[in-house]
């Protein structure tokens, strides 16, 4: 039986994203686009790409009723969008996957914490706090059974899947000292989206490398909730520094800690693959992860090198910020939710070279 | 029942292409990786972004029959490696399929024109050109039933696609005055393949364009030889400028010629669209085709534009080297080959953005 | 003795430009920077890149008398701008260079064929058409005493300068069959200055090759009446298609042309040389072009490729499409106007690699 | 009077690099290029750019006496080449400069240190160790007095240069706490030189980003030296990840320490310019460097952001990897060499954009 998806800001990169790995998938059916801009057009106007793919067109959201005509609805759009919606889906008992914020905080102090951090929502409260509780965070590595039953799932943001991810074993077993981590993340600068800016500008940010929000990015906020609940963890400190790259696509996050205690690399490979035993998509290599090598696909690499005397270390995690970073998160979400095998059209091999 | 390929030449970027293709295909399997460098390593450990996608290895050329335990041969090999081997191959019945310049000539004149032009080969003669006249010339959309019939196939040079798809419609009906044509092509870096080399050096070509063998590339001749022979065609000189830029994957060709009558656009569209009915991989756009729409697909993209007085026309072509000017061609020949339909294992949107 | 500058428009890339040169210029000083954005701030502000070498500060355009305080007007500004404050430069014996078309054509009539295929002021008139034919169109290696004696300098579009440049001394020679030549254009994207847009985005460009405004371009305008009054030169015709690359800076001009008779190649480079002998910056050369062998540089590398029966001609040239291309080009010419060496404050190497 | 220079090395990108700076500076004169490759070549051949603007012919090692005829000697080659000739030059009383590892080292055991992280030299003795007490190490700003007397000078390693720069003042004030500090440098492909390699082929790199030697560079030792022994400091532990970017030029270091004791935003940024009065190619800033704007210059831009709580601290720097973190320096010490201002033949603005 296929499952019938509504996409709701369809005409941004995140809405397309899911658009391709739905119109790929045999299990999922898209019975709907529906974005503020771009309405009337035919998607494959808006992306000549798509030309030859799908003939969906883009309808206004006031023009279709969000939730109407499908199993679930994925929100690719900012904060404060899906939250307006979620109590008429919940009543509704229609399930949603949402990009943003809005959903990836178990309680309101937790989403103030957030909230705080985002330049674009700062001082304002959630608009439907009691659904809080009803969704599962959607790194799916590390919540399977809870995004599986869960009518709501939050999407994780995309430097937050590679901090997580690359952080976890270590976290769990509590290894890290003090529970405090550095991160520099290079990010291509699709993550920012489609809209034009002058930091996004060609000119400006090709061959450049910009650092920004140093200390104060607003994904530190889910990364340091998940992994200072984790196992042994008890709390995460991360020093976050995130720098724009002059490239489309890609994340790689270094990260830094001091061990509780001394390591051999060895072993740390052994817990690490033993900790991600049946997750496919995080591959734990011996050498460094890369950008290229993740490039299209939904994998996240993740290495590891201890300092000489065992007592500190260094984690590096690369990934698709469109795809393990967004999108490729929740196609695999969907899956989960709709009991599919989570790699079902995410077999994708890495575009290289 | 399963198409058993063997791959010489794997280690290059011509064997990954169509490795990965074969790998994800449900209609043929890969029973052997020859390559002279790598041989003994695991095909994951040269590129890593294949980590738990295969656990092939790779074999040397002299422990490995070539032609053994497969149904056919992909060479993706420089020129004059296949001619080596061809006899034996027909001899024994095994059907192969070549990357290089040896079996995309009908005869040994036309080869020796090709072989004057061709800096590695210049001045040496065919090794098998008896073999010449039972091969078919790969550029599938102009030559299915050859291609399905043949027991070789000469797979064509990635500028060469650009060029016959972009030109095929207006040669065929004789509208291109004195068959002359001038093109500007540009290609990014994986056409010359993975050996270093100081024009590859990122220093050297980022942020770059560098013009090379102006008027003197040896993908010119098969155009011009294609062109020429089309429907109404009397002939064709393609006055050709291979331009590298500091990109990794694409060529955008650039195609001006004088027409024989005045043309409108519309009839013209409707021509190039009446002309590849049928041929999903050619796409005729009302908008200039970029490298990036084409991006990790099979699909070559065409787009025209008369001079305000209809007497002369610009054609723009695009497609991804390494898929349609490389392995995607392969991969649709040899599914042709194997009485498939061209699109299995094709089917993939563009990586956008 | 000291010539005083004002910039208008002085926060563009235009603006910035001509502002660096002028700052490491022996006999010039900056008066004024005028520009409707940024007021109020200090330059270095607006373009870290400066911090430590100008305190300058951006003035509005309302608080400060255009043509105050200095000997000449840079207009670093849109099309119909400079138009506007003419004749009251005039008026007052002000001299002035301007950067966009007002001021590139001797007439009226020219100048609304240019007009017309110039998508931001089709249909419009010009402003102060009287002055036309006291202007001098300022590629400065043909028009060195016309721009030494004129009030007023209209600086020559990006793309013409390299076009003119490329092929002057085939059409003073009368060696262009017809007159006709078609060029491929490739351009980084800086060109388009320092705006946002869809177009610019490093997402959508980062990669990509996307061509526009196919034979439709308003540079050609003033190549074509440049070109087709030169010497032997009864008229030109130039078919152009500018591709917008991936990269910031460079103009690489790919031209192909018939030729009224045969020529061979080293005659054509002694007449090239020749014809430039005492023009610093027009370098003509053995081999290909390149971007980077020009960047930041006020060169214009020319090179010369006939076919094999000496009919045919492909010229190249490149620049740096914001040196030479623009700011470059008006420090030549503001050099020529206070009877300086025209090298003066531009003698820089390429920056390479 | 004018200074002698004759270079080493002459052909590769810090070669190329010093002799551009030499060519348009006022007072040295560069008598003679030296080089294993392209002996009997003008450089303007191996370096179309230069055409125009040198005649100079590369000689051979042998047919040239190193040292003769010139004032002082630039090495420009890789590690072990000038400590063979460093004997001779130090008898004839010839000094000389240094790019290699060979001289940034007070004495043979802390040679020893570097020689064992550096994989080309491992397990090697120095040539020449009783020269290593005369040489002085040549970050300019931190030795200005020891490079003026010194008739050797070790040009410091570039991404020594971006780290010793931003960490100078605190480690001097002994603010770093266990002296233990994290960086993660981000370089651009030039650094590795003009050598094609896998690792630097346009393919493989472009859009990329690629860790390496983590934790684990040969520059870490000069920089733990430096740091270590500046003020109050007590010794320097660098845990440093190199990472390649797919860009030409250019270096940002991200880094992260420990504070002994809270400081506040504006009083450290109070520190950082007293302690680098004078010094005009550091520029301290509000915002976060960027690798394009010191693009081609000789600035090293540094920023500093504390955590909340004061306790932690992220210091920044850029620096062009060719410039400051090379042939810059080169080329500011000779200044101080030879007893003139630092900034001469160095006053140039970055290239933006």
């Amino acid at each position: 039986m296929t499952n019938r998806v509504q996409i709701v800001g369809a005409t941004g990169y995140g809405g397309l994203g899911i658009l391709e790995l739905l119109l790929a998938h045999p299990e999922f059916e898209v019975t709907g686009l529906i974005a503020r801009e771009g309405a009337g057009s035919r998607i494959d106007e808006i992306y000549p790409h798509l030309v030859g793919r799908t003939d969906l067109v883009v309808e206004h959201a006031e023009a279709a009723a969000i939730g109407a005509d499908c199993d679930v609805v994925a929100f690719a759009t900012p904060d404060r969008v899906s939250q307006g919606h979620a109590r008429a889906l919940a009543d509704a008992g229609r399930r949603f996957i949402d990009y943003s914020g809005d959903f990836r905080f178990r309680d309101a102090a937790d989403y103030a914490r957030y909230a705080e951090r985002h330049p674009g929502i700062a001082e304002t409260s959630h608009g439907a706090e009691e659904l809080l509780g009803r969704a599962a965070y959607g790194v799916s590595e590390l919540a399977r059974e809870a995004i599986a039953a869960a009518p709501i799932v939050g999407n994780p943001g995309c430097f937050a899947v590679g901090i997580i991810l690359g952080l976890a074993p270590v976290f769990h077993d509590g290894l890290v000292e003090g529970g405090v981590v550095t991160v520099d993340g290079l990010t291509g600068s699709s993550g920012a989206g489609k809209k034009p800016s002058p930091l996004q500008h060609l000119s400006h940010l090709n061959d450049n490398v910009i650092p920004y929000r140093v200390l104060n990015h607003q994904h530190v906020v889910e990364s340091e909730f998940t992994l200072g609940r984790l196992g042994s963890a008890e709390g995460a400190v991360v020093d976050f520094v995130p720098h724009l790259l002059g490239t489309t696509r890609g994340i790689l996050s270094t990260m830094h800690l001091r061990l509780t205690r001394t390591v051999e690399r060895a072993s740390l490979l052994a817990r690490y693959r033993e900790f991600y035993e049946g997750s496919r998509f995080v591959r734990v290599l011996e050498t460094p992860p890369t950008l290229k090598n993740v490039l299209g696909s939904n994998y996240c690499d993740v290495s590891l090198f201890p300092s000489a005397d065992g007592r500190r270390l260094v984690v590096m995690s690369s990934i698709d910020n469109l795809m393990k970073g967004q999108s490729g998160s929740a196609m695999q979400n969907l899956n989960l939710m709709f009991g599919l095998a989570e790699t079902v059209g995410l077999d994708r091999t890495p575009l290289y070279p």
